[in-house]
């Protein structure tokens, strides 16, 4: 029987086996290029005609194959170009389907050839698809070696939804062993790489969306996001991001390292270049009933048009949330942000957060981990592949055991005293500390509408993406920015600041500041060093209540004209 | 210190004391007087007007109330003297509030005359609020002796939510010891009694609602759901009911015998007289923010109007779930209605459960009470009141005790064995079994699509509520027709046959039946006589999707003309 690493290797070479011959590079990049953005325009392998489709948006895309002015064909050949190419400069994809895919590029163009109409709002749109979810045909391995080759037998709700829309699944996209890293690496799949900058994490865990998208090998990816998973990537590849409101998503389908638990949910959304493409996408993840009807394991609140407001616009700015100080550059983002709003007529409020946020993290960690991580650490070791290194710290840092029922409610013991009588109390039905939590981010919310002066809450609240712009590979970073709108359940986009620099001078490390007592907040201020990150791209987030999803969006492309004019 | 025994005479005499003069029996109805409906109109302590508002369906009441034909004063009045006779007959009430809810009705008259306007879609209607609700101000016990007399301080987002749309609260009604029964008797409150015949249940947990309703002492209730705890009550006081979806309905503020459990949540729907009544209550529980704004333990969708579809209604008919076979009476009333509906032009299919339903209510149990009930033990055992036997009983019969994380997950362990590896599956973040049966009525429902020749599935289903219409005091009810819907979150209706008349002749015991291997076939079949329930009234079950409330009530208002006309 094969070891792990005899696997592992197999299926590596397997995906670049996989590859045609003429999208080959005659060798590998060497390591001493770090950014490896310009390689697909300059290697010699891809027409100008396939650059020049690549780099477009899907939402333009879509335009020109629904009116007849590309053919699939065309658009699935580019996207497969790009993508070979990116695959060996960044390690992103576990699957290849290029002959597959223009087979189906070639119905969907007959198709339109004859009806004239596409057969829905992604008509002929090649897309690479997370190795998370499951695919008929096809296998799945969610970054485990156990699971190589496996193929789950049925399409997942949201694949059947994207390829019913007239999507085409073209390649598969790594992800960590286990998902919960904002790193991608796996001993089975081996590390995907920062385009920017290959010392640097392309997140995770959909970090194969991340540098793939970046390097403009698949106009979108629909990823998924559990506690930063979609923002993450979207984050340190400078991209656009969405991670709705995880009660609408449909979950049926995907692979979980924590089967079971609903705490805290998984939500899906794309991973793209603009927030007409955050909206298209979106929109279609909200609308599945539409395409494939009734299905058990998401609300069905389809997508509501909503205006802009008439008046000016009130951000909430939550510059620090008091665990882990973000690194100067974040900082200067986030003030170059609020300067630009009120230049353009906005209005700002600082926002503190209104509890310990250290706190909240330990209740988010162990809601993730209920049993302890034990199947999940079952399945790695069934193989005698090793648990990623940094994934084992992350449980040890926050004490993961497996909690008794009691103690899960608790985790879930409530937080206002006053309530707690025997252990029973009023707020019935949901884990009581989250839904404490939840109570005084909604309190909080609402009590900004005394200040507005617009007769709403804030119209959105703008706070760090991370702590840092990406981070050197199995460098433990904080979650919290991310993770505490996963245990809130508030949908959050990101955005890329195009215009914004690092810069040496501007972003200097604050030598007076003194770390507190936590070690991620210690661990990021000494790794700062501008240098270090002089060619990294800098994200914001936005964020908005539960099920607000198209007020948000409707606000990140004002703010996105404002940062990005 | 008070014995428990004395806390509870104690409460019990304070809501007869606080029945004016005027409005008590000169004794108590004899206890040969089985069927009280009509004492009320017979006392002679009501007058006239008085028996004529309350009458009334909500609906009727709101409309001349909002046009000034009647005025919140002397509705209110009439309520408060219709609860007050009530109580003297079925002890259906735990606080009677009627010299604060005339101040209130007082304001609400002077407000209408001042604008000309109702203050919302309830303006000036009295209403009683189940003892489970957090009211500021006021006691709400959950009948449990430990907390007699307990103000928790806030009013539940219900509570607030009916009060701004005009309600007064003028009674709060009976619920049994921690709410998991469907007859109402606590060691603080003592038993509810069904108004058709004193002998027999009121139904539970909102037993005091459906009784007081049946008698006409509120024009609608309030009443929450967790495994039949609306619908029993309305089936057997001969009542319209409905369970909402429960992720549509704010959970906030009810009290709750097993805090923290997420998998089975908790919904609210009214108990009233009619499908007018239903549609105006639902509709306003479904709009909460447009009153009282966000709010974190609802999902807000808002009523959404739906018509009733051109083409010919295609109704689905289970008429026994496999597990216990409901009594002859019940087997005809689903009878007459399937005929009915042939005659009206409608169409009926047979279905049969997609799964075992006597593993669907072990799963069901296990997930109620995860902890093994420890809180609720600990809490009544607190004051030395005595566990409700019948309430043990289940517990005992159902296995309960405190899972382990990994065993509520199983409860979770997945269904079909093709998919168990490692216990890692797809489907993820929802409690396995719970998400595998949710999915095998989901598919059977989509099934019927082939069928119905109306291009959809069935547009309901219907099914028994219970085995039995109605039960003698003590007698363990199968609660699976009612709690099946609670374990997928499929809403329902109740509504009543009311030319439907129990007959010895056409429902004689069907002496060759074999009752199946479970204790509650076997006494369902034992107990059962048709003359024994030859006063009692006799309703059916109607069932759509989750979510699809609206298309269930359309449904339900056509099914109710067809049957009622």
């Amino acid at each position: 029987m094969a070891t792990w690493q005899e696997v592992a290797s197999a299926c590596q070479s397997a995906v670049l086996q996989s590859i045609p011959e003429k999208w080959r590079l005659p060798s590998k990049p060497d390591a001493s290029v770090t950014d490896v953005r310009d390689i697909p325009r300059t290697c010699g392998l891809i027409t100008p005609q396939q650059l020049a489709i690549t780099d477009q948006t899907t939402d333009e895309l879509v335009t020109q194959l629904a009116t007849g002015k590309l053919t699939s064909v065309q658009v699935t050949e580019a996207f497969c170009a790009r993508a070979a190419i990116a695959h060996q400069c960044v390690n992103c994809l576990t699957a290849f389907y290029c002959e597959e895919a223009l087979k189906r590029a070639a119905e969907l163009d007959a198709i339109f050839a004859e009806t004239g109409k596409p057969v829905g709002p992604l008509h002929g749109i090649p897309v690479a698809i997370k190795d998370i979810f499951a695919v008929k045909g096809r296998p799945s391995t969610m970054a485990v070696v156990a699971w190589r080759g496996k193929d789950w037998g049925f399409d997942a709700p949201i694949v059947a939804l994207l390829k019913t829309a007239g999507a085409i699944h073209f390649a598969s996209t790594t992800m960590p062993q286990t998902g919960m890293m904002l790193q991608t690496v796996s001993p089975l799949w081996g590390r995907t790489l920062n385009p920017f900058n290959r010392s640097f994490a392309a997140g995770g865990s959909s970090g194969g969306d991340g540098s793939l998208v970046a390097m403009h090998g698949s106009p979108f990816c629909p990823s998924t996001d559990i506690g930063g998973s979609i923002r993450a990537p979207a984050a340190f590849n400078g991209l656009y991001g969405i991670r709705p409101t995880a009660d609408r998503i449909l979950k049926t389908g995907m692979l979980s390292a924590a089967p079971g638990q609903t705490s805290i949910k998984v939500s899906c959304g794309p991973t793209c270049h603009s927030v007409s493409d955050l909206k298209l996408v979106t929109k279609l993840l909200f609308d599945y009933e539409e395409y494939i009807g009734f299905e058990s394991s998401a609300v069905p609140i389809p997508w509501r048009e909503v205006q802009q407001p008439k008046s000016k616009l009130v951000f909430g700015v939550m510059r620090t949330d008091g665990v882990v100080k973000p690194q100067p550059i974040i900082l200067r983002a986030i003030d170059e942000t609020v300067e630009k709003l009120k230049a353009a007529g906005h209005e700002v409020m600082e926002i503190e957060p209104p509890l310990d946020l250290w706190e909240a993290a330990q209740v988010t960690w162990k809601l993730y981990f209920q049993t302890g991580g034990k199947e999940i650490k079952a399945l790695v070791g069934s193989t005698g592949e090793p648990l990623e290194k940094t994934f084992e710290w992350y449980l040890k840092t926050f004490g993961i055991k497996e909690l008794t029922v009691p103690e899960l409610f608790e985790a879930s013991g409530i937080i206002e005293p006053s309530l707690v009588q025997y252990q029973l109390t009023v707020g019935a039905q949901t884990n009581l500390k989250q839904a404490a939590i939840k109570r005084q981010f909604a309190q909080l919310w609402a009590s900004t509408k005394d200040s507005t002066g617009t007769g709403r809450p804030i119209d959105a609240l703008i706070c760090p993406c991370a702590p840092s712009a990406s981070v050197p590979h199995d460098f433990p970073i904080w979650w919290g920015y991310f993770s505490i709108w996963n245990l809130l359940d508030y949908p959050s986009t990101i955005i890329p600041l195009k215009d914004f620099r690092i810069s040496p001078e501007k972003d200097p490390k604050d030598t007076t500041y003194k770390p507190t007592d936590n070690p991620f907040d210690r661990m990021n201020y000494e790794i700062y060093d501008p240098e270090l990150w002089s060619n990294l791209p800098v994200c914001i987030q936005i964020v908005q209540q539960q099920f607000r999803d198209e007020e948000l969006l409707t606000v990140t492309e004002v703010l996105d004209k404002v940062v990005n004019a």
